[in-house]
């Protein structure tokens, strides 16, 4: 399958999506070190006590920026993967895997760096334009089959 | 791949089911319009005022109906596509796709329209059925390889 | 795809964590059916009357457990899959896979059973370590299609 460029360039932009949300993940960890809000009694234990068992706006932000990627990401690599299989010429394929990732790194700045809506739903909607495309187009692919 | 008549037939009911997915997304941010329930201090003032940075039932309530398709419907997309691989006969593969497919559709009406328990829970359960059946078969199929 | 043995020994691993989640998924359920704690109107209604539609801790644990599952399992089955193409010893590969496993259990374990920290947290550390190698490699073998 990896001889399938259209496969190839889909992978190269959804594994950079995957590391994107594993830094999420990590930025996560640290507002919780640094504002001291932990999500277990255990872990506030260890870091002070008991009190710093407790939700933080900051966290929350974070923890929502992570579900959106959950929502929309995980829906793409599967969009993705299918969509190449249906032989879309190289240059379109590209044009909508560079979108989704474009306007999704956007929409995890806007989301962090809580940039003056409605930055962050227009990049939420942006990005779901080749989302929906790729799904009609497989849609229309695979109809004989239902 | 998609010459795999079983694997194109995955491929149609999962597309169905993320385009499903894609749409609790836009109730949700009706409802969030029409409640005026925002989950950013950006989004309320941009709507009127930080006063509607609050929590909504119905907002929560279309939160939990996409969460469960997050952790049922995304752990089909791979069973599914790993299943089409391991040569189940169309009718029986088609069977297990389909009870997914509808029961999860049943389960997103039931959450959404509140319907009265248990039929929530029940279609949920039906909806495992095909999934843990998928899962041991592949596992037979693969289990030479642990 | 399932004669490729790195690949079904992939699945092998992948399959179990996915009946791993689900039996979250049913520990939730026993919780929130012992402890009385219903996350809708409707279903606590059916188990004794609405007082019963409330938050609790130990529901929220299994909830926490459940959802860091999906911002991890779900990447490691699209990152091992590609890796899994890229043609990496069988050896090598099936110490990707494990380590994983092992770990994302110890996690779970870790988090259900309250285990002193850091515990839980060093087991999502390792169980990462895999998934950054894979993700590096597959990056490095599609670089050229970007």
């Amino acid at each position: 399958m990896l001889e399938n460029e259209v496969f190839s360039c889909f992978v190269f932009y959804s594994v950079l999506l995957v590391i994107k949300m594993y830094i999420i993940a990590i930025i996560t960890g640290q507002v919780r070190l640094r504002k001291k809000a932990f999500a277990n009694p255990e872990d506030a234990q260890r870091h002070g006590g008991v009190q710093y068992y407790r939700e933080d706006p900051d966290v929350e932000r974070c923890r929502r920026a992570h579900r959106n990627d959950m929502e929309n990401i995980f829906p793409f690599l599967f969009l993705g993967a299918v969509y190449s299989l249906i032989g879309p010429s190289l240059a379109v394929a590209r044009a909508h895997f560079l979108v989704f990732f474009l306007f999704r790194v956007l929409h995890t700045v806007a989301y962090l760096c809580v940039l003056r809506a409605p930055t962050r739903s227009l990049a939420y909607v942006v990005a779901q334009v080749p989302c929906v495309s790729m799904a009609m187009q497989v849609l229309v692919a695979v109809a004989s089959y239902a």
